[in-house]
């Protein structure tokens, strides 16, 4: 690490300007760069990691249930994309196209996938003849470009990282069912993995994926109480099938167009991750994303620094061998209170402190990221003291972020009261919602947020549509997003 | 899996046509499929589960050596490929270009990457200041493009999957050290996790990457005697650092352009795997490389099909719980004769069968893909004797393929004797080589082979060159090449 890293300027206050705190701190945390093409970035390593640990984790939960891995083309031919009106609709304005490889220029300009849909749709429409080739699940890891007017880093770039499930059946509900076990698995990920309440939920029409039948969602609330869509589950119906002729025999000998669904979710969800637990001295990972766990620094006088540090990494290999993720830092030429600051600011769940006369009393000093009492732990309970202690921090964030979630939900009746409230307060409104889009759309207008989606649960149902006022459909969340 | 499955037409015999052997085994083995795009191809799931796990063992191995993985853009601007002029001269015939995006017309062209040398050097030029900051040691597993005129499945498509390492150094001599390591790394995989042996060696300069001071590579022999570049890795020493300007200011505070490296495999691999070791009865996979090591098929008439399907998957369990990649196949509407040649064909290293005498025996019968006696084998020892017979398996491809390597191998002396053993013979052919661009053209020329690589160890020494009949400078290897 360069002495000039040391220089980067203070944190901004999220309460003084939140957008110029997400920055500070993806760039202080050496996350991410910005790159020398418009909208994207560079994931540098220590950014890159927390997307590998989602990965790993979701990569698993595809695999146990039943879905396997594999690979389709970057490039989509423009003649796909004009198969399913809404998706191309949807679409056509954000793609990048290449006319020209290999010194000619093409026939067909080919786009780079925003989404796989179409090029998917393709091949299963050649790899499925019966019903017995049902259900077919498969799911991506790639890259995916959508040309952005508007970027901010991980969460809305023109080219990022994502993963894409494509599924086909033979019967709707059994489809159905498909897109409801991928939400409940991205819930279940977000909230338990990375310590991020949601709102599970149904998106209205005007907000669904462009070619879906029912779009059905997560949404997260940052710490300025704007929305991030966390995970998107699509049922497709026969929409794709259709339009790409997927057929199989059924088990009466007949013809019939498959069931699809699609979902994903994508490298944004590392912006979710920094905006929801973040805080003014920096990053704040949760303990099971967290790429370091525990980092340890020994301190203390220069006659005593060879003993400790070879206690420290005596320590250190018990807590790998545990499976905890931690690492050392012995430089001689940074002082601890320098590393302290450092390490806070980079988010590791733990920081562990051995000095001389712990050494002498068989202990360590055990700091969480989050706070609290500094805690002496004897060293032949360490790894489960410290196992115990990043189960505890992991529970705590979630219980802070879903306390900060529930204290900024507010429930509005009209459409006056929530532009008052939208003014004063940052968070999530729930409201009746009519159905119909000129009263969505209303919204839009004048508060500047969008309906997220229309949740599964909630504490009250509203009745009337707080625009029109005519009995509701629904009862909506709505809040500005990212 | 449908019934349609089943009437794909047989293998072609290797002997009669190598080529369409090729092309029947990865597509009655399922690994792949033609997709609408000219030269590409969909990796389906049971072809891309072997580059899953060769990732998964590189990546171990790149951060057990200190690399980590980051992920940078997809596009470069044209202006960052003219700054290495024979970086440009070298890929610029196999470039897609984005030209328009978003419903504008872009005002300078984006390249597909075909690498990332030239955007990496970039980013590395901000990232770089001072010799602490060194070394960088970065991988990134990504999808590239090069616009190939001849395409086949895994060896040669347009867009192909792979792992591009890109380090920077203070000396040339730790960024030479690094080139060999990643080398060696490379060799150490492929014989030891592929069981394909190789040839390691440095390229000539009219084979060497572009852009690169010196590219050293592996070359493995194909079952027709065709070379497969297995793995790269270029000491690029400051050409691109000065192309892109990354300097340090070094220990005596004076500005110095950093040495850097790049090293790559790709899922051309997998097109190596098959070849090596597949024969007229279809794939078979090494059993470190297998996803399924173990197929377990339990026989015997419909009274003793419970407890015999019972058994088998206690068994299974045990032999998962011992980190084996085991899969039973208990459908009854399939015969075990069926059964036994699919798995055959699809090349999993071992399979188990267990009937109801087995049963009243505690025993089970084990059949090695590669051939051998069938093993009769008490379920006690069960988990022990799978496991010796997987490394035996493992071992005993590695000594086939070296054996058919060795012998293979010719020695040469003129360019005619190559010429008329080129006709009888498939294989290397060692020669000895002046250096001149010339001879080593006419060769080509003359035989269809190119010089895949000078190598590091050989039994003999040449002393003349096979075309001029000058003194040699170099003993090298010529051969056909994928």
């Amino acid at each position: 690490m360069s002495k000039e890293k040391q220089f980067v300027k203070e944190i901004t206050p999220q309460n003084e300007d939140f957008s110029r705190w997400y920055i500070d701190v993806i760039r202080k945390a050496d996350l991410m760069d910005y790159a020398p093409v418009k909208g994207c970035i560079v994931f540098k390593p220590d950014g890159y990691e927390l997307w590998e640990l989602c990965q790993r984790e979701l990569d698993a939960r595809f695999k146990e249930t039943g879905h396997r891995n594999a690979y389709f083309p970057l490039f989509i031919p423009e003649s796909f994309f004009m198969k399913e009106k809404e998706h191309v609709e949807g679409f056509n304005p954000e793609l990048p196209w290449v006319t020209e490889a290999g010194g000619e220029k093409l026939e067909e300009r080919l786009a780079i996938r925003p989404t796989s849909e179409t090029i998917i749709g393709h091949m299963y429409s050649k790899w499925i003849q019966s019903y017995r080739d049902l259900p077919l699940m498969i799911n991506q890891w790639a890259n995916v470009v959508r040309w952005e007017k508007r970027t901010l880093p991980f969460l809305r770039t023109s080219e990022f990282l994502w993963q894409e499930g494509h599924t086909a059946h033979e019967t709707e509900d059994e489809a159905r069912r498909e897109t409801m076990q991928m939400l409940e698995i991205y819930r279940n990920f977000v909230e338990g993995f990375l310590a991020i309440p949601v709102i599970v939920g149904q998106k209205t029409p005007s907000e669904k994926f462009a070619g879906a039948v029912d779009t059905y969602s997560i949404e997260a609330m940052m710490k300025d109480g704007k929305a991030v869509q966390a995970g998107t589950s699509h049922y497709l119906g026969q929409n794709f099938a259709k339009a790409f002729d997927i057929k199989y025999l059924d088990r009466e000998n007949q013809q019939q167009h498959v069931f699809t669904t699609s979902w994903g979710v994508s490298t944004r969800l590392i912006g979710a991750i920094i905006m929801v637990h973040g805080d003014d001295r920096g990053l704040a990972l949760p303990p099971k994303v967290a790429p370091t766990q525990v980092i340890m620094i020994p301190i203390g006088p220069a006659k005593t620094r060879d003993q400790v540090v070879d206690r420290t990494y005596e320590l250190q290999k018990q807590l790998k061998d545990a499976g905890i993720r931690v690492r050392v830092d012995d430089r001689p030429d940074q002082s601890p209170g320098w590393k302290f600051n450092e390490y806070e600011m980079r988010g590791i769940p733990i920081r562990l402190e051995l000095g001389p006369r712990d050494l002498e009393n068989g202990q360590t000093v055990l700091v969480a990221r989050t706070g609290g009492e500094k805690r002496i732990v004897s060293q032949e309970k360490l790894v489960e003291e410290v196992g115990r202690m990043l189960d505890e921090i992991q529970q705590n964030m979630f219980i802070q972020a879903k306390a900060f979630m529930d204290s900024h939900f507010y429930s509005v009746d009209t459409l006056d009261e929530m532009k008052q409230r939208i003014q004063q307060e940052r968070g999530f409104f729930l409201a009746g919602w009519c159905g119909s889009e000129a009263c969505e759309h209303q919204v839009k207008e004048e508060t500047g947020a969008t309906s997220r989606n229309i949740p599964f649960e909630v504490k009250e149902h509203k009745t009337k549509c707080l625009v029109c006022e005519e009995s509701a459909k629904h009862t909506v969340v709505f809040a500005k997003a990212y």
